[in-house]
Order: structure tokens, then sequence, then C-alpha cells
């Protein structure tokens, strides 16, 4: 998706890809095969572009810091990206700087269960246990009711590296996201605020503008420009928010790349947060963020418990009046994001059925 | 911009190029370098792919005819490719079933200033002299207001292919395009009626929806449905329509592809004419052509006298609120397309205003 927006841009991408099969080579991008995680495979890479940018975490903020340190451009920096990576450094990043998070406790000893079940003693069954690093989808969250949960978790996941991030479970009333698209500068425009749904840890849709009162909404944006500044995010910086029932808002993660909770806004929004994605990091002007229709709706198309043909799925969907189905060419995996529909309306409600019965008929 | 939507519906898209430099090299399709005009070159092609569609009007009809005989699905076919190339036989075709065409005359013999004089007497000057075969943007089409000037324009053409098409001048007090998806089976889709305009034979802008009485709308679209069914269009066919001062409407010429006047398409309806040229020609659904904002505009950016710094023009170009920036990645060359920006607005002078300045720094 990126690809598309750079071509209008006359941007040219350049991919460092794990193997061909990664969807920005289907796409047509030019692209090297190797690790990203290598500091010399990185560098060598670096040497043809004019910047650096990311659209995953999994580049070590160290590796990329070496790598700005050798005069290429590398937006996001160190700081940022760092604070994607790590979930311990991120919570006590914002904390530090009075921003609200979730009670949480980093537990790295090597048996961690009696300190665990001190913490829902003293906070309150359930808790979330967290992978410090790495997590995605659900993966490497888990809730556990009590210390029998606890333990069996803890076994189950032998030494997680990093330990243990263990935070008080929050009553939420509504997950959100803000996305903020920011410049070397920190000039920078923001989304409107956008509501989340996830199933069993994966985002499964979405709605924007959120259905939450104004002065929720203003909160989460001014929350979420708060974190963009604090950690210099260049580029995309996607804030996941929990909402409380009492309106309560705290700092769930961050992304500092274009985010799963912002593919709506290729349809919804007059600039896609790709565009705004590349005019960041490429120090360019910002697009406007403004809605182009009342509301949106987006829904992930989960790989199903078999592939089917893809052609007749895409015939299926493509059959729902105002469904706008993008697939992703990705190798089908159950349970994996291959694609999304979105839909504009007149209401959430409106574009979220529209959208909901295109991605049902891709999954299907 | 073809490939941009087929990455959307996964789609995968081969191009036959004349050479590297074709922007859809740049973008990143699968690409084979050959002519379009060699039987051989386009069998061997035809060979990889599902369906053989086109972007241009310069492969002729016979070989596509040619290419279908073997078994390959080319579409659109013959008939509506041999109307995008051969003014004279489109005429025919359109006047042979009733459809208003302006009056014409095909002269063809060896020195035709005398039949060129003739037809002047008789239709009354100015006269319009067109190439039968390969004229656009104004190429191949001249006004010429007398005798003496019909004697110099014969004079610099030496004998073009297929002789010369004569018209009668229209008094135009708008030029109309209707731009149609259409299925195998002959069913079909009509985007809202585009009002452009053009300076010396290029298309300068366009808005849409056209500034003109619904009843002028409807008798456009109409018209534009039976030359689409007529002809057998098979995706995008563009019909470019004369519209008098007395609400006259005339038929100019028409595209079987994907054309600059639905340019707006991509922002300006639900579903662009990329996609629906895709979807009409893989015979999948249609999408919706309705209007995302009350009006749209486009302007076209041509090549300046001179090659400036594309960067520092994008900068500038991007700076402008709501402007959505298209860049070919085309060579330059004065007065050549090499991109267009499109503007939503409330009202098309709204979307005008800001498109045309955002082309107008991309053109410094």
């Amino acid at each position: 998706m990126m690809h598309q927006a750079a071509i209008d841009l006359g941007v040219s991408l350049s991919v460092l890809a794990d193997d061909r099969v990664d969807p920005a080579v289907a796409a047509g991008c030019r692209y090297e095969i190797g690790p990203c995680t290598d500091g010399a495979v990185l560098t060598r890479f670096a040497a043809g572009v004019d910047v650096v940018t990311f659209d995953h975490e999994r580049t070590p903020a160290e590796l990329a810091e070496a790598l700005r340190r050798t005069g290429v451009e590398v937006r996001p920096g160190a700081a940022a990206l760092r604070c994607a990576q790590d979930k311990v450094h991120a919570r006590e990043t914002f904390r530090s700087v009075g921003l609200p998070v979730p009670e949480f406790r980093w537990v790295a000893q090597r048996d961690p269960l009696e300190a665990i079940v001190a913490l829902g003693e003293e906070w309150g069954w359930p808790l979330m246990l967290k992978h410090r690093f790495g997590g995605y989808d659900g993966r490497g969250v888990q809730r556990v009711d009590g210390p029998a949960m606890a333990a069996e978790v803890i076994a189950a996941n032998d030494a997680p590296g990093g330990g243990w991030l263990v935070e008080a479970h929050v009553d939420m009333a509504v997950e959100l996201a803000v996305l903020i698209a920011r410049r070397p500068s920190g000039s920078r425009v923001t989304y409107p605020v956008i509501e989340t749904v996830q199933v069993d840890g994966i985002c499964s849709h979405l709605v924007m503008p959120a259905r939450v009162p104004d002065v929720v909404a203003s909160q989460a944006v001014a929350l979420a420009e708060r974190v963009a500044d604090e950690i210099d995010a260049v580029g995309i910086v996607a804030v996941e928010l929990f909402c409380t029932p009492a309106g309560e808002i705290l700092i769930n993660e961050i992304a500092v790349r274009p985010h799963n909770s912002g593919h709506a806004t290729i349809e919804a929004t007059a600039t896609s947060q790709f565009e705004n994605h590349l005019r960041a990091v490429l120090d360019w002007p910002l697009g406007d963020t403004a809605m182009r229709a009342p509301a949106a709706a987006m829904v992930n198309v989960l790989g199903g418990a078999a592939a089917s043909d893809p052609a007749e799925q895409m015939k299926s969907a493509l059959a729902v009046p105002r469904a706008h189905v993008h697939y992703y060419g990705k190798r089908h995996v159950p349970g994996r994001k291959l694609g999304h529909v979105t839909a504009l309306g007149a209401t959430p409600e409106e574009a979220l059925a529209v959208a909901t019965e295109a991605a049902a008929r891709l999954a299907r």
C-alpha cells in the first residue's frame, strides 16, 4: 500500500524483504532480499537510498542508530523505534513524563511466579502477562485469572526474552487509536480518532471517527500528540489507547509506521496514512487528514481454515456495492491478515455492515 | 494507475511496453519490451496472460482480432478498437445507426484541396481537417478558416495515411465526456458526466459533474450508453461529446480504455476508472460510480519549456491543502502530460482553484 502511494508522488521505493513472497515484491517494488536485523545488510541496502524507513518494527533500534551515525537518514529514529519494540521501555518512558499508562511492573527473574502472584494480590486479578519484546496480533499477550493460570502460562512460555511485563487488567469501554504523521521538524497532522475492536488480540474491525464523546476524542488526540512529540516520531505513529467506562484514557501500545488501524484512511480521508508516512519521512508538506465521508469502517480479512479460490472470493466480494477491497497477495495462513475491506457511509453502522459483508465473502 | 488498482484486486498486470522508460515499468509492473504492432510479439506475450487489454490504441484492430481467433480473450474486441483508431469508421458507424455526429466527409484523393474548398463553400468556414488515424492531444487536427489556410495545412502534411476527415465546425458551448465501464455480457455502469476544457487540442482541465442542465446530462449519458453498446465495448469506454449552445449533443471521439478525462475518478468516485476497467475486462462485478464529494476537478500537468527539479516542485505542490498529486515518472518533454492534480470540493470552482494552483506549482 505504501508502494501505491509512492507511485503518485514519483517516489521510488526500495524494499529490504525477507523473501520473494513479500507483498511488496508482488506489488512491484524494487527489492533486495536479506535480513533486516543484520547491520552489514542494512548498511549495504541503505547506500542506495535517500531515506530509510520501516513498515515493521523488527530492525533493532541500536542498528537503526548505528546506521544513522554513518550519515544515513533513518526515520523514525532510535528513540521512537525503541518505544515500539520494547513494551517495558515504552511504559517507563510514558510514565516518566506523566503520561497515563496501565499499572505495570517488569518481572524479569528466572522464576517469576511469586512476584506475579503478589501483583495479582496487590492489584486484583485478572492480570495481563505480556512479552517485553516482539508480541503482536495477540501473540505474546495472555490474560490470567489467578495464580494457577499464571503458573500455566509461565510454564508454557519458557523464558521469553526480556521477562514479563505484568499489567493490571483495565476495564475497557472501548479501544481507540490515534494516528499522527510527523515531520522531522515536529510539525504534524492528526487523523480523526479511530475506534478499534480486537478479537483474540487481533484487530477485527474499526470505525472512524470513533463513537465517543467529543471530550474523550479531544483527550485521546492530545495524549497521542504528546506521545508523538516525546518520542520524536517521524512518519506515522499510531497510538493505541484504552478508554475506561469512566472516560479515563490510558496508553496501550504504539507503532511507529503505517498501521492496520489506519488502513481506512486510504478511502476515508483526504490523504492516506501511507502517503503521509512518505511525505513525513521525506520532510515534505503533510496532507490533509479530514474525513471524506461522515463515517468509515474497515474489516480485516483473516485466512480461513482452508485456502479457497481467491478469484471467486474476489468476484463475490466485489458484488457488494461500495466495498473497497484490498487484497495483499500473501500466502494463505489460517488467522493471518490477508486483506481488508473499507466502506464509507452516512453512519459507522452503515459502513460497517458493507465492509463486514464483503470481508466475510473474502474469508469464506 | 492501472497497476495501483490491480494491486488492491490481487490482479497481476503484465505490460508489453515500448521501452524501459514506460511509466508502467517504473511503477513496477511485470513487463516485456516489444512493439505492440507486431503479431508475433503479441502472440508470445499473450501466451502468459488470462486477458489482454489496452491502455492505448496503437495495436491494430486486425491484430487484436487475429489474437482473439487463436483463443486469447482480447477485451475490448476489434469492433471497439477500430472505432477508436479510425475516425472515419467511427463517424460512419455512429451515423449508420442514427447517432448524432458532426457533418463530415472523408476526402482521400491525392490532391484534396478542391474537395475541401467545396465543402467549405457548402458547410461554411471554418472546417476541421483531421487525420483519419493516429491523431491525439491536438496532433492531426487543424482548424482552417478558408481556402488559403486549407492549402497550407495540406502542403504541410504530406499525405497523412488514410486521407482527411473533413468536418463542419461545431459551435460548442461545452465539451463533455461520459465514461462507461462495460462487461462482456453488456452490463455496465456509467460515471457522472464530465465537463472537459481543451487548450490547443489538449485537455487542460475538467470538472465533474459537468455544469450542464440535467436534461443535457441525461441525453449525454443516453448517447454514450448507446455508443458503448453499439461497438460492444468491454472495459472503460470514454465518449467525448460536443454540446452546442442550443443543447444539441454530437459525438466527437471515443477511447476504449481508461482515459485522461476519467483521472478524477480515482478520488472523486467510489470506484476509479482503472479499477472498473480491470473488473470489466475480467468479467467481474463492476464498482459503484457515484461521486464521493459534491464536485471534483482535475488539471493536467504539462511539461514546461525546461525540466526543473521534480522533488522541489512536488514539495511545493503538496503544500496546497487537499490537492491530490499524481506524477507519472515520464521523461520531461515540453507540452507532454507529466502528471495531473485532482481536488474535491463543495463546488466545481472550489475544486478547480485547488487543483489549478497545485498543478501550476508542478509545471513551474
